[in-house]
């Protein structure tokens, strides 16, 4: 019997997102289902399995799938198949390959998450045909993946496409990564909620407490986006911070590495226009004239699927159909 | 008669540098006038013209040369052969292939000055074997050639490598280019002159007036140097913060691309230890620690002749000797 889908999977810390394709990527059946990352590696290892089981029963396919592709947050190494380090897991030194390959009885083949979402924008995104761009996620953190002459860069040690660590206030705020004022505490998700705490822990900020029933652990970034479009300053302010800090990492990125396309795509975007608004109208203030003229700022095409089409490409570009196979 | 030579050209805002070299790249005449840019484009090409002719007298090859390859430091059209700005050379929309081409007759190829030192680099240098490096040039300015996945990385408009105009402090200097605090605001061989300009205006940097023998324009940075190394404190500190601008602009690249080299030239490098000692601290501070572990910072490998043996390999590589050529 022709072995004639794959799956993929986009391991997020909040959520797996697994789908059955064909060999040409079309999606046939997925499912989405919380990570749980506090059950431990062995914990979301058997998520992961299950929503490989769910979508083969979903499609009535146990036999056929070809191979594996899974994105990871994190740094990873491609080709021993090992998960360095993804914070938002609590993993450390994972062999997630080895762990899955054993479990599932398939070829598995990992990636860094934001690499797969910049691939499955080139292949079927926003980003089709484009020979030179770059992918940015921004969500509780930021990150990225280069489409650099028309592949993806992993650089020296799989870690390139690190754009969140970008220092953009040499004496700002501390990291998670050690360093100080990197465009992560600045422009993502997290460090807007970060904000408009300390606005309330100043006595500002009161519509954020409001809005947050007098409990400030519920400010999130969408509830500041609701202020911002109902009006309020405060919110609108630190939208358009955000924005600024956005546009100041795009525009070094552009002026680096001169691309024809920067992807933006990730759940902070969705706080809405002034901060899509005030990261463009930095960008070109700050970005080479040529550089700029040559580069459209665009957001992501395949929505939250970026990422589930990137591991789907990545177990099929691993195991295309070849004729020996087809026609033994 | 085979044509069993090349010649390759350095095109700066000061010097004029051209070799005649042998098709595997080994320098058999160079040699190094002035630009004298004030001539205009005329007289730029006629100075051209004159290296050439002059290496090949005193090679003995007049006829033997297969092709040219020339940097021009601005950004350019490789394919169309056409520098669209050289600020130092006071150029726009120069097509110097062209008119290269027709006054020597032979095959000119044309590069930016900095990917052709991170070729040189590459190729005969201290990035020898190495897949992903960059070149980093301080001089004047700042450039940088970007050789990703063992090859010179141009981007979507043959822009790609402009680190100098990475925005380090968002409401710095105002640069030439347009934008604020840009890497080479701080960090370049003019910046420390600035600085040391700007002590003097506001009554201190004593020493640097004395150096200079009262006259503030003969304030170079090779002058702060000196002083620094004599232990003048406030030259010291020039050095310094310019080294640590560096080192910010250096782990954001590192960060972004996560190369297993970093290789710095140029003329402002001459100032000494200070600088490459803060540099290397602030890359160490701020890089991520798996990029840091995996790169190494050194200086140039071949000095001044970086762009000059890129220039002969783009000569080269566009004109190999072909077996149809050799036997007929």
């Amino acid at each position: 019997m022709t072995k004639n889908s794959v799956i993929g999977i986009d391991l997020g810390g909040t959520k797996i997102y697994t789908a059955l394709a064909s060999l040409s990527g079309e999606i046939i059946a997925e499912v989405k289902v919380s990570t749980q990352s506090a059950l431990g590696v062995t914990g979301v290892q058997q998520n992961i399995i299950w929503t490989v089981e769910q979508v083969q029963i979903k499609a009535g396919s146990k036999d056929q799938v070809r191979a594996v592709g899974i994105g990871v947050p994190g740094p990873l190494n491609v080709n021993e198949g090992v998960v360095y380090q993804a914070p938002n897991l609590g993993w450390r030194e994972v062999p997630i390959k080895q762990i899955l390959e054993k479990a599932l009885k398939l070829p598995v083949y990992i990636e860094n998450d934001a690499n797969l979402a910049a691939i499955g924008e080139h292949l079927r995104g926003a980003g089709v045909g484009v020979r030179d761009l770059i992918y940015v996620a921004v969500g509780t953190g930021i990150g990225g993946g280069l489409i650099l002459n028309g592949q993806i860069y992993h650089g020296a040690g799989f870690g390139a496409g690190e754009l969140g660590h970008m220092t953009i206030e040499p004496d700002g705020r501390p990291c998670n990564c050690g360093n100080k004022g990197c465009l992560e505490t600045l422009a993502s998700g997290s460090a807007m909620v970060q904000k408009a705490l300390d606005l309330v822990k100043n006595g500002q900020g009161q519509s954020f407490l409001t809005a947050a029933q007098g409990e400030p652990q519920k400010i999130s970034s969408y509830l500041i986006a609701q202020l911002a479009a109902a009006g309020d300053k405060e919110a609108l302010s630190i939208l358009e911070a955000a924005g600024i800090a956005l546009g100041i990492g795009l525009a070094n990125v552009i002026n680096l590495l001169n691309p024809s396309l920067v992807i933006l795509g990730g759940g902070a975007l969705k706080v809405g226009r002034p901060y899509w608004e005030a990261m463009e109208k930095e960008v070109s203030r700050r970005a080479l004239q040529a550089a700029w003229r040559q580069v459209r700022l665009i957001p992501a095409g395949l929505g939250d699927r970026s990422g589930l089409f990137g591991a789907i490409a990545l177990a099929c570009q691993n195991e295309t159909p070849d004729v020996s196979r087809r026609t033994s």
